[in-house]
């Protein structure tokens, strides 16, 4: 397993080609924007060597028995499943935002499932691939890329009906080598600090699409792959000198517009190819995956409350009933969150590949709160919090002779709190609720791994109506229903 | 383990001296208001002897290794208390309503801890005591009320301050033989049904309090108990002398007044006498333990999600957006409950006795939102039945010559639904929402096992406030707190 | 103005044909399951008396100046409109249920615009036979039941397809002297406390549905009409021989199927016949004006809070901040319903007849949150009145003496608070929740006047979306949307 | 009255001291960060001058019978208080932000009241003194900022006991011409876009504070007046150079600490100088005003309804059930608020000085709405929006030519929609839900005027309890309560 700091070098060889803000970013890792979100995921180096984590963030690999960070495992029972339920808790504490390294474990685990299916039915070689891809992925420590979301143009046509056809990624050549790519995948969760992408189909297909049904593993740096980065909430806040404005001094996370311009990839890398019966089960079974891993806003929730905790305790109201009664509200639907998390691992099953898969009616349950929960918890910690987190003069003004004492006598409350920490902590509030980290505590959490309308559907697909439907006719005396069921 | 008709003619023998409308009661079990309870706690026999719920109902005695029903079991791993959950719900939707049988295991499991810890503590013999009752109780396979709420009285005061000092129940005389007392438990769930009563302390109590700290099992029949029945919504439909409108024709629960009259409690059946700094905590392991409990108000969603659903089919209008969305909603929220009493289940831990028990956290939190959701999934079936839910002419309309024609030909919808059918599924909903089953489903929901409000105090108590501080002093810079505290 | 008591003889010399429980009812005011709501309508002619309500329920006739009931009214200006509202709150918070007069008072405004507008349009004389009719109402003073939810058959297929026509009231013969109508009318409340019945069409209708577009005002015992009365939860304690356990000892609600078998209308009787393109209008106005009456909701709210609070003083629990917090909850929910119908009222305007209508986006907004608010009441309450509300023993067990001595015992309280106060209170609470209250403020909360799905149609179709979108694309610098608007 | 272009050249006359980012701001007109709140302020005056809104926007003096903003004006009766609150809907939805104009107009109705009631009480003159003021003030047609928010510094302690006693504001000086005070206040809504500021106690004053219970008025660059800039989430996006990623490219808000560093006031500026029985009622109306004034966020509110619409059409899925629910129920809440805003209004009444006050509990249960709704809107929208929202790059990234042509692409969607379009209504959405406007539309919608907790504090105050408890006693048979009330 690499170390932080190995982590950090091993992105300096990649030659990324990474724009921001309209320009080219030549040090990808040093960008004082994109760094913190670099740091975020060095965390799940950095913890892995933690002994007090190791049952938590390692594991052994079902393929060579080696330790192996728990991001390149395949589950391999019920309890690896609560283990990364627990996992994403802790780095979302640890961090404070989106540590990005879960996506791929989740790619990993659904490729692993989905493969083997197809060779099962169609005799092809997919799972052997894929075997050995996951070999070098584990041995080498790498980050993962899992990227599923198409562009979608308009969003009222299937793939091959739309007016652009790159809208959803799609072969434009085959050869013996390997086959050509074109398209780009939308909202990339910590790409430009990713060794490695795997892209995904982002729906189900229908015969006719099997262009469009493909799957595969590039190099984050392979030729022809384009990063555009999205910009946050007061992501510039980071380019202003100090830290106190930042909220979050230490870590963030990043988004990427991820461009394929016509990119080879190798047969060995190629995943899926056509298979277009196969593309739904791929989806729903990273989606499920993915909704588990929204365990990690549990840790981010515990941030906001432990600040919205501080908050209060420096502002001399932390014994106020309606103070302490929100806290308790705010601590309930934190731990309503963790509940579905762990309970969507407890009730997972084996599948044929030996993979243990979510379950995806309680993933899907799970994911559903997350869009709703920390937009309510985020609310009461902005109540708590009082006015002062969007009204607090800057850094700048704290520091400036002209304003300094003004600020240092006026924000003071408890003689026993410095102005600054109060600073300090209303800024974290605002830095998770309205900032740079609330893209990834409220706006992603509603949309990542899918929006919730999409979690409704599959809550109505899966859950067992036929069972409550007879139940309930049995209790009220309806012998046989209109339908001639009992 | 006994069938339904054992249970059944084992309650025929019991000498029971119950009061319902002011009159004696004088042939329990056949008594009609009562009956429907009776055959609630039957189905957690018969279903014990059903192969498909084996695993779910029955359990392996850690005394004997006979196989006993899980109701009488003590918790010897985390996958017992994640059967109990699913026995819960299972049960749940088999009765629609409350099978009353979980109160007596809870009570079990949680002086199976207690009664082991204080002998460690003062060299008592308390837990040979309990495990030589408990053998019984497995042998026979009894069903125990666990009776733990006191009427309190004046709730400004503690026990000793009482005007009344019964108010609390409590230790009049103390012999050679064993024990004597006096009060009253309200509140007592299922306990007409009982051939037990287990009786425990109600609150956390202080030194001067020994005579109010008393934990004790009686048969159901002792001399000097007395059971007074509470009324329910709906209660004397009953009576009336059909089934349609009774909502659910087969089963319903009951809650009684029971009141101790100076009865006499020999030492082999005591528990705990005056050790009052354990009373806290039977008090809340019974309570956390109860708490998961409420698991079955998933089971009674299920069934009012079914009666829903059928509701909006026989009306002709389950395609529509709305009401689909709104079936997703009810499901949603009752999942969410699922997953409350898996996780706290999950997240148990073992205990010196050998005893599991539940994250006491995470049941407090599950059982927190058992007091909202029920409220809402009410509020939706609701809306999704249709004002003709309580609106309805009475079975007898149905029934009478004059009325017949004009009810059925009028309530009609879809040809193929007999109207009677529609009437049937929408006293149903009425039962559940407002009738006796909606004294289980929701008022119980809200104060069984404990208020809203004592759930807030022991998630204030359970979380780990002083991590989720620390987290966030780290991740805005402030490298100590005003305490000094790293 | 007539006097209760001139109320109550009048409704004596009624013949009607009233079913309950499959008999006939032959002395409809006396029977005491629905003298009850009798007693309610009554108290909208004794309040009138009162000189401090003189100026909410009294109001001029615009046709003769002379001082009638407002119930009779037609709205003449905004004032009137606001009255109306404060009016409801006041008779909801004196009954404590639906008073059932208002649908009269909706149905003869909405009948005064668009008689008057039919006329202008096809120069017909409906306005001036109704003006007749109002005349004969107000001198009267009479009790008009507003009937026009059809019972609608298969809610997939419009009135002339239904596979039985008479799904809704149709017009069967049209001869010299009038029309003969055949259908029923289901959920009319207070139908056989009303001298009156005015029928309106359910729905809009299309060109060939003219037989389905009727409008008409009958005797309440007109020959062929037939009441078939629906039950409640509850409903027959009232024939238990005592008060306490009805809860409201004093008042109630009913609902009744009232079918038309073959009724003859006299012409000067008929106020809209065929003129399909009015019924949609009528049906909105209708809708609109009853939404606004859920102003009584607030009013049954006032009493629901106030017994909640009386259940914490009696319980001694009113000084704890928890409980004090959720009085404020349920009296802020309150109070913004009440904001709801006294906008809309505030907001309404005059229509061409010189009647003003409320303003309809805002009636609709004030229902949508009466199907909500008073659920989230109901359950505060409950949380408030705790577990004992459905578990206390009957008024049966307070009274004999075998339990009489255990129940004034067990469930005192407070030293001065007497233990029948405490269970009155209390079953007063389950009375508006679980009970037959419980069917007007939540239930019909629910669904009354149009079920929560038809207010959220109306909002949609009434708010101005172009304004809100011109206004977003002019403040984010989109000069010309994708259509060419400005 | 003024024009936009005056009011914009009359402030380039102001000497302010004003810092931002720790540096004085030398041209505060133009100050790129600060112009869009001043032409948000201007925006008052511009709308003043449209035929359209005359009736909402200009008022006649009372003083002078002059045509005066309404701004400026003193409410004559309760269609003021209507048009007040339409006011501010129309100006919220004309900017999309906080106008800042609204709490000198409460300030000026708030002291008309109780300058009055202080005079009738003491023989003082305040009365004579603040209408000469109000006469300046309306015929200037200034605006006034009003600063109420001490700083506090520990809130456990009141004024006199502070360890720093300049946390109120006091008075350290009393001499012949005036006054000299030193305190600050925080929170100033547009006090640099000022003329005037009028400073008022921030709570109820004991006896012994008097030096703390002082109300007067200044110039707003009266000399040892300083202003420290607030900052905003993605405040310096305005300093970027383009437009597009600010979202709103017209108007924004800002708040400032207000810093009175020994600043003297003649004695015809001071409306109250240590009356300290009426700071409270001063507090108080201000406060209610205040909540009234909150009218603004319907109107904001219908901007991001606006936008969420477009989003959706602009996505081509506003067809889609889901997302046209999600609007109604945008609307729905939308509309609730202003049914509150409304309400307080039409239940005003005439204070003794003729000024009409708003319904305080009408008003502060408008306000509690607005606590909550905006959170809930914004959370819709951000569903309706899509992540795009939170993960678009830059607008230099939509410009520059290596990633244009990707931007141009991939982020199209329908063919008659240009993807600038596109991205242009998400930055709003993102400005209005995380960005500079989130401060106004919801953390302020929080805190200003009060925080949730002073409005649930008044709501307890202010309601009817007694009578809701006489109505409850009496419906239940409770002839005597146990204090022998009636």
């Amino acid at each position: 397993m690499m170390t932080a700091r190995q982590y950090e070098e091993s992105l300096r060889k990649l030659k990324l080609e990474v724009y921001l803000f309209g320009r080219r970013v030549n040090n990808v890792v040093d960008d004082p924007v994109i760094r913190p979100s670099m740091k975020a995921v060095a965390q799940t180096y950095e913890l892995a060597h933690h002994p007090e984590y190791e049952e938590i963030i390692t594991a052994r690999s079902h393929l060579t028995g080696a330790k192996i960070n728990r991001f390149t495992h395949i589950h391999q029972g019920i309890d690896d499943l609560v283990m990364k339920s627990k996992m994403g808790r802790l780095l979302g504490r640890e961090t404070g935002c989106c540590f990005q390294r879960c996506v791929g474990m989740d790619a990993l685990n659904a490729l692993s499932i989905v493969t083997y299916d197809i060779d099962r039915k169609t005799g092809s070689d997919y799972y052997q691939r894929f075997l050995k891809y996951l070999a070098y992925v584990q041995e080498k420590d790498l980050v993962c890329d899992g990227a599923m979301t198409d562009t979608k143009g308009d969003r009222s046509l299937p793939p091959r009906q739309q007016p652009d056809p790159d809208q959803y990624l799609h072969i434009i050549e085959k050869n013996d080598k390997g086959i050509v790519v074109r398209g780009a995948k939308a909202h990339q969760t910590g790409a430009v600090n990713s060794h490695e992408i795997i892209v995904m189909p982002t729906i189900a297909m229908r015969a006719e699409d099997t262009d469009y049904t493909v799957s595969f593993a590039l190099p984050s740096d392979a030729s022809g792959i384009i990063y555009i980065m999205g910009r946050q909430s007061c992501d510039t806040r980071k380019l202003e000198g100090g830290t106190l404005d930042m909220g979050n001094v230490l870590y963030g996370g990043h988004e990427t517009l991820v461009v394929f311009d016509d990119v080879f990839v190798p047969w060995e890398r190629v995943f899926m190819c056509g298979e277009s019966e196969f593309a739904g089960q791929l989806v729903e079974l990273f989606a499920a995956y993915h909704r588990q891993s929204y365990a990690c806003k549990v840790g981010v929730g515990d941030v906001l409350i432990g600040a919205a905790q501080l908050a209060a305790e420096y502002n001399g109201v932390a014994g106020a009933s309606h103070i302490k009664d929100k806290i308790v509200e705010m601590n309930h639907l934190n731990e309503t969150l963790y509940c579905g998390c762990l309970a969507c691992a407890l009730e997972g099953q084996r599948e044929p590949s030996g993979t243990y898969a979510v379950n995806t009616l309680l993933a899907n349950v799970h994911k559903q709160n997350v869009t709703r929960f920390p937009y309510e918890i985020s609310r009461l910690a902005q109540d708590i919090a009082g006015g002062l987190m969007v009204t607090l003069p800057s850094e700048k003004d704290l520091e400036a002779p002209a304003t300094k004492k003004w600020v240092e006598k006026y924000f003071k409350t408890r003689s026993d709190v410095p102005t600054e920490h109060r600073m300090r902590i209303l800024r974290l509030i605002e830095n998770l609720t309205l900032g740079t980290a609330a893209v990834g505590y409220l706006t992603e959490s509603m949309h990542g791994a899918g929006s919730p309308q999409a979690q409704r559907i599959m809550i109505s697909r899966r859950v067992n109506m036929a069972l409550k439907k007879k139940s309930a006719r049995k209790l009220c005396g309806i012998a046989e229903d209109h339908n001639g069921n009992e």
